[in-house]
């Protein structure tokens, strides 16, 4: 089954491929003559909130010709404690599709297993990998290339687990400036250098922003993480994307978030809303373009675009 | 952008062209051959509980050829603090238009100036102009004329507010009876009157009632006053609409309310469900109708009806 | 009207062109080009989690040409105390049809009664006849046909009580095990028994399943039973479907759930994940392809198929 649960082992040539195909797929918006998923249904288990990846699929989905069915914790089964397993094999046989929005990977990977159609990781704990199509695809509009030199400020969370996949993807140079205890998985580092990416993993935000084209950053408490806020709040003072960092970095450097965003909190108004960030609209935006290479991909095992 | 927020200032030529559009659409029904928002998204952003406007929505846009996305607070990252602005930036990139359920006055300014589609209002806590393009269409079709002389019995809230600004652009003659402390805004009382209406703000319902052919209220304590229900009972006693309050009324009264009714408190069941609250379910029915043409006119500027 | 609110009185004629309707349906997908509900708009009203029923009944209405609208207690004025009547009324003048999940049975004769349009029972506390037209289509396809013998373990529930039902449609056989204090209703039973149907109601399980062709359990606390779970748990103990107890079945024998399972409760891992539970699959796939000809039924007075 073709799910898209990961970047990790992607070829470069494929996820050039889903870059290629989300931008096909922006320019001929909106007359996408591209009906493919017309009669199938696409089920949305989302349980945890979401605006972007939520919005972004049923709008894909719809305008693909396809029909998206929203499925949350507390209006289903899973609020009452179904195994995943038994949803899974349900959907599967009502849907011809299954975008998963989830906790603990496990879960997915579950999920995955039993659902008999293909199965697109809308976030978990661990990953995040539908974002990051969208990140690469607005770096590449915006700065023309890939090959440009990454920072990654503060948590080493999902999202730069994902990039860090990405990086290898495409051998990129990608610094990370974490505080202690909230370093990326040791084990994905290890992996994107072996696949010939540039990482490295600092402390100082200063040191990976010196020379950056694009300095990315996410919130400090993730869904779920509510409860540490404060000790979050504590370990990531200082790891602020602000003007000042942007004076280290490139003279065509861009800003970009996955949203939501706690200005002055991870990221400085002047930042966000000025012209460094305007590329972040354009992240949320490509994601609804993004989401629908990827279901081509998933669903019949290439994307063409429209 | 042409957003549909307030019917404050709109020309009695601009609200009769909605209402001539609402008709229209209600008489072509179900073969309404206008699918003028085919390939369109319209994202329903309720922040309140909603029956009449949300369903009603869904099924006009659906009418319309368009596609309809719900989205809560809950749901969204709204529940999680991102600021309206960010939100509205975002649906906009995706949605054609958005109809926005909300709290304060200004979170609807704020969704308007960042949206970058035209917005409309479906309720703050201090308009619902929707709810009266319905009113006014039913008041029509019941009594023939929206020449007729109007009575409001309780709070003088949004509902209230938007009738005050419905007066305004027909000159119409409405008295409304409010406890001490639920008078309407008088500023909006003002500017009906400087615009040519008949207002009277009076204490006894009798008086409001004297003569009417429509005689309007609306619950007493609405959503998001829950905690003030104790005091708002104590205010509102002796303003219930009851078939008393009709023996004051013109022979041809009908009863108008926006719903949910609480039977007993603002309106007895006898009225409600009795021959002069027939209009009511009427009212209801010309939500959905005249959201097509509020849509219409939001989208494309003019509301031409099918 | 043509409601779908029970099995009792249905003809075996009836019934059993609702079951080859199911089996139409499900022959024709993905290809069922029977779009008789285009431009019709379904309500969707759930007042309790569901998984089955709502994406069932979503992915088979849109898939006849339909437009589904998911309504929730909190998401509407139902969860603010509108009487269910007020909203029948409203819901009957936007759509075609109200799929109606509730809790007290008299809840759905309220909808049914008011809503002017054609209601379908999607579970109540007393009955649940969406469920056994699936569970029907499932014994035959799985045995081929109908006349065989049926056991049924635990609670004398909803789902028993339309099972009753559907014994005395048929004639069935139906042998249920109930621990006292949890019987079905006698006068289901004693209907059932005038109507020709052989039931008997027991005490130990080993008796409901010597011979049995079917064995049919459900969940011991269902939705909003949660706070009776200590006082069930130990009144069901030994009430478990399990692989001792197909032991006692005919060599042919399935299982029958109506999901979701709680393992090791009620039904066995080894029994629901094992060939004796491999209908309990079907059974929910068949949720979706009987809901169209539930549909079509109550929307039409008759189920022909695509």
């Amino acid at each position: 089954m073709p799910h898209f649960l990961t970047l990790a082992g992607l070829s470069a040539t494929s996820l050039t491929e889903l870059l290629d195909a989300s931008a096909a797929y922006k320019r001929a918006r909106p007359h996408a003559a591209a009906p493919w998923l017309a009669g199938k249904h696409v089920a949305l288990v989302m349980e945890k909130a979401s605006t972007r990846t939520r919005v972004g699929f049923e709008v894909a989905v719809r305008e693909l010709g396809g029909h998206a069915t929203v499925i949350t914790t507390e209006g289903s089964q899973l609020g009452r404690g179904e195994p995943v397993e038994d949803t899974a094999r349900v959907l599967g046989r009502f849907c011809h599709a299954v975008v998963y929005r989830t906790f603990g990977d496990e879960r997915l990977q579950r999920m995955a297993t039993s659902a008999a159609v293909p199965v697109i990781n809308a976030l978990t704990d661990r990953e995040h990998p539908c974002q990051i199509v969208a990140d690469l695809l607005t770096v590449r509009e915006h700065l023309g290339t890939l090959d440009v030199r990454y920072a990654w400020i503060g948590d080493g969370n999902n999202v730069a687990v994902s990039w860090l996949h990405a990086a290898a993807v495409f051998k990129l140079t990608l610094t990370l400036a974490c505080p202690a205890g909230y370093h990326p998985d040791p084990d994905v580092v290890a992996d994107a250098r072996a696949a010939g990416a540039t990482i490295e993993v600092v402390a100082d935000p200063v040191l990976a922003a010196r020379g950056a084209d694009v300095i990315m950053t996410d919130v400090w408490a993730s869904m779920g993480q509510e409860d540490e806020a404060r000790a979050r709040a504590e370990a990531f003072a200082g790891y602020l994307v602000d003007d000042g960092l942007f004076l280290e970095a490139s003279g065509r450097a861009i800003a970009l978030h996955c949203l939501p965003a706690h200005r002055g909190e991870e990221i400085s108004a002047s930042v966000l809303d000025g012209p460094r960030g305007a590329a972040v609209w354009d992240q949320a935006e490509n994601r609804m373009h993004s989401h629908k290479a990827i279901l081509e991909l998933a669903l019949t095992g290439r994307a063409h675009g429209p």
